[in-house]
């Protein structure tokens, strides 16, 4: 099956790009889907993939590898969406900071815990260090079948900043939160830092062929309100700005992962066209509260992914029976865990390809 | 300060349960405030105590040092309630799980990953072990001020199940999903033998002393919509129910903390008389939504109350101002970290004390 080349596929994908009339509000009669994390450990080729390869990092930064990994589940599953294999922690790379991925750890960066260091970093410098990235969005552009969209992303502020003043992951995130709540105007150079770096990334993404573009905001359900609004909701409303100043079409996803019911807020004052639902949304909520502002997108808790069966079948038609009559993407609340079996992968492909209880729009 | 005795501070606390009064739904002039944690390692006479005692669970199994725990905020902050100084693992070691406390490491339990463990479980036999327990509610009952009220607690059950499956903490609650995922009507059984446990608990509690109590579901923030409102609203649900068979009156708080947009149908279905919020919670959302369903409980971020000063503040004063207006209790969003300097502590009793911009309710 892994053999398949894409081209195999086209027939079974048409050639329009569903996600790309999902997020311009359109009601579909099936929705377009994709999966956080689609490429990844969970698939055998991949993990051979790696093996090969050098490190982690080494592989975001190689187009060629980077291409393969990426087309890799669209290969076995004909996704409607083709997602930029990279990582969020390449800006703060980008930037002049330090990064390295040590398995089974996580991330580890130089911790940044003063403004001078925040003067030192080069957020109009990154382009140097991530032209593979734009290399690897060139080669995907021209491979992809033409319902393909293609996918571009960067993470949020907030969430960049967490792992660039913890120096890696966290469970309190007690550096970065003391610092945003003791010296706001101080972190606001860092936040404003990013907002540059991560904009202009995203479009010279956009220009290097990516269609749309997702903001990652992994821990925006770590902060109070008013700091979410801050440091979360308006950041991204910048950067969006200023990317459609230069791509003024380019659809934007913001998944604030964790905000409960400060989606509220951030759908109506993100500026995106479609928010990003982690797993514990409440679908009727998302409905009546959330998709008359934007597009949604989600929400499969991926363990359900992992258990498979009935009981992942039953979730799968709740949330395609409760949003699909509405501009909607179908995906999970979070990323592909490994322990994934790709035969539950296949056969959410097929319940949503199946889905024809969407509306009664053309299709 | 911390010799302070506590008839030092009847004074200043007056003669009226405040807690009470907010619990039934009335608005008060100022509200009532305690904090989660609020006996702890943040204060040095704890640490000074922790010392002498042995282990942690020795501790909350010794009467005498239980209660000098619990007591020892009230001497320097005069809160309003005294939260009984135990953990919600006593019911999962006085069902006959083996539990252990490994410092800087957390709770250690043989994990429970088989139906044929749920039957071996003694729900019924659980007060044996827990009679030190209500031994400490007794005496605390006896010493406190008569305006300080006496809470006593447990964990709600699916968070107590979190931890009895993993066998301790978990990033990813990978099996205890999968098993309510793929074998409900088996995890089911776990979940009744807790609501049984839990319900008797808080009933000998109640008989014991405690004049509130608080149910805590730490992990109700990682379920998806209809796993939490099975594993989650029901289970607390028919607790309370269980509970008033014995004590109509005793006022519920329950606090499913992360539940997000999920807290709306937590308020008005748990059958809970308050709701205690996260930080996450947006304010206006909350007094809107669940105030008029139960009283609200909440939700400074504890890290506030580390930075202390004229950010901690402005935070204190935002959520007097947006939830004091209706039924409220002051309190954090989670618990008081181990780093809080404790003259931020005396800050926040001061501000919550010296509101009175409540309501015109007679004081």
């Amino acid at each position: 099956m892994n053999t398949q080349s894409i081209s195999d596929r086209a027939g079974e994908l048409g050639t329009e790009k569903l996600l790309l009339r999902a997020l311009a509000g359109e009601r579909l009669q099936r929705p377009p889907f994709w999966l956080m994390r689609q490429a990844g450990r969970y698939l055998p080729e991949y993990r051979e993939l790696r093996q090969q390869a050098g490190s982690f990092l080494e592989l975001c930064y190689d187009p060629a590898l980077a291409t393969e990994v990426t087309l890799q589940p669209i290969r076995r599953f004909a996704m409607d969406a083709a997602i930029l294999f990279a990582d969020i922690l390449l800006v703060p790379q980008a930037m002049g900071r330090t990064l390295a991925f040590r398995e089974g750890e996580g991330p580890v960066l130089e911790p940044l815990r003063h403004r001078e260091d925040i003067a030192r970093l080069r957020p109009g410098a990154i382009h140097d260090t991530l032209a593979p990235v734009y290399e690897t969005l060139r080669r995907l552009q021209a491979e992809l079948p033409q319902a393909v969209t293609l996918i571009g992303f960067a993470g949020a502020p907030w969430t960049v900043a967490t792992y660039m003043v913890e120096g890696g992951s966290s469970r309190d995130f007690a550096n970065v939160k003391r610092w945003a709540f003791e010296d706001p105007d101080g972190f606001a150079r860092l936040i404003d830092a990013l907002i540059e770096a991560t904009a202009d990334y995203l479009a010279a993404q956009v220009t290097a062929g990516a269609e749309v573009v997702q903001l990652f905001d992994t821990w925006a359900g770590v902060l109070p309100e008013r700091d979410f609004e801050r440091w979360c909701v308006a950041p991204v409303r910048a950067i969006v700005e200023r990317l459609r100043a230069v791509h003024p079409d380019v659809p934007v996803i913001g998944f604030p992962r964790g905000a409960g019911a400060g989606y509220a807020g951030y759908a109506a004052a993100a500026g995106v066209d479609a928010v990003g639902l982690d797993w514990t949304v409440p679908l009727a909520w998302a409905r009546d509260v959330l998709q008359p502002q934007a597009a949604v997108q989600g929400n499969l808790d991926p363990r359900y992914l992992v258990v498979g069966g009935a009981a992942m079948e039953a979730e799968i038609e709740r949330i395609l029976a409760a949003l699909a009559g509405g501009p909607f993407v179908f995906n999970l609340g979070h990323g592909i865990v490994p322990e994934t079996p790709p035969e539950n992968v296949a056969r959410l492909a097929e319940l949503v390809r199946g889905f024809a209880g969407g509306d009664d729009a053309p299709s």
